[in-house]
């Protein structure tokens, strides 16, 4: 699952370039959360279209961490682009305080991340401006992700890639190590991780869905390449399960039909 | 474009039902607005699910008309239904007050539309119920919707209706008078009304539309049939510009090719 660096980048690049020339805009929003992807799809953005075109917004809640906020200003000041921080706290509370009774951590991501969507597009409306999506591959077939939330978007160029090749792309770009190394977060209280939340860790799920979607292999090679069968059963559970944030909800078809 | 009401009806409280079934969700949440598509998917899908399964929620904004409430209410009435009326002014206030310089009224409704996306999705969520849409196809072809707000949903049943069919439902289905007759609007200031703002009426652009997509006649047959050039123009460039708010965001695809 290794990818060609130089040659990913470019195509990156160019799928930007060619998808904003297609829209008529110059310039991008993009929501910056002081993780690997939205770095990388800020990296790619910058590169593509200029960094003056390109305006970082950060979206901390009251309870997000200072590494998080520190981890993306150290993007905005390498890349050199404009930036806006834009705490959501007061529209996530107005709503959350308003309930009866306690709301999980769930769906408090859920409301935050939809929160940052209504920032992001309201911004580009503004700005004219598209709106750039930092979902990777893994999440996307997990369904690690807030459905016309944190996967709203315009275009998205890193959407094709799993999480652990998005890490040798940071590495090729020179992201800053401290957004390399640390470990994915959704950031909604302390000590909370992607793999500890999900009970799965990225390496290897990674290879699972690289073995079953890019190379095609069967269930039964999947078993032999080691895989073990309960591992299998969650992951897939995992992907059928969150199907409805991939498509388009169904719409009841009846014309031509009376 | 008339459609056999008692077969459409009967087609579409299927789909709900059978949509319903794959999820294994028995309860369903709807967005009230007082106005003729929520009204129409609310009586469709208490007929599908039973009143005792949906809940109705009316998210007026300080600015709605007290009209939207009493029209909402009286369905909710009339159903059965559950309902809950949950204001949106302090959410989409948080974020408008945050900001420098005037907004337009176009991005305030959008706002309002995707704070309401929120409380509906979130509802769901806390009563492990599916988000019924209420979208139609003459909105929807024409882009007059705004994209993770009112067009979000988990299943549409009137998704495929245009506007002028959905009039002949409601009738059908007996929906009060004052929801059928009253001037369609998306109720963001008084006096705004949906044919006001695109500058088109539903009845002229529905035989258009319906001609076009669902008789697949040819620009020249359109032209005979006695629509105005201008008029072709204007609709199809609404078409397209909006094409993007019907499709899934564009995803660079990198893998395979290296």
């Amino acid at each position: 699952m290794k990818l060609n660096q130089q040659k990913t980048v470019n195509e990156l690049i160019g799928f930007i370039k060619s998808e904003l020339a297609n829209t008529g805009m110059k310039k991008a929003v993009i929501g910056l959360s002081g993780g690997i992807d939205s770095a990388v799809s800020a990296y790619l953005t910058a590169k593509a279209i200029g960094s003056e075109n390109l305006l970082g917004i950060l979206m901390p809640y009251k309870t997000s961490s200072e590494s998080s906020i520190t981890d993306a200003l150290s993007v905005v000041n390498i890349l050199g682009i404009r930036h806006k921080i834009f705490e959501i706290t007061g529209m996530a509370d107005a709503y959350i305080e308003k309930l009866d009774g306690s709301v999980s951590g769930l769906r408090k991501g859920n409301v935050m991340a939809r929160c940052r969507m209504i920032v992001l597009f309201d911004h580009s409306a503004a700005e004219n401006a598209i709106v750039i999506g930092t979902g990777n591959k893994t999440e996307a077939l997990l369904g690690y992700t807030t459905l016309y939330g944190d996967s709203a978007c315009g275009i998205n160029p890193v959407g094709d890639l799993y999480k652990t090749q998005l890490r040798e792309i940071a590495k090729y770009l020179n992201v800053p190590e401290s957004i390399i190394t640390k470990n994915p977060s959704a950031d909604l209280w302390e000590g909370q991780t992607d793999e500890g939340e999900m009970g799965i860790t990225y390496e290897l799920v990674d290879k699972y869905l690289f073995a079953r979607f890019e190379e095609n292999k069967t269930e039964d090679e999947l078993l032999k390449s080691g895989f073990e069968d309960s591992f299998i059963k969650r992951v897939n559970g995992l992907i059928i399960k969150n199907e409805f944030k991939r498509k388009h909800p169904p719409i009841a078809i009846v014309q031509g039909k009376f």
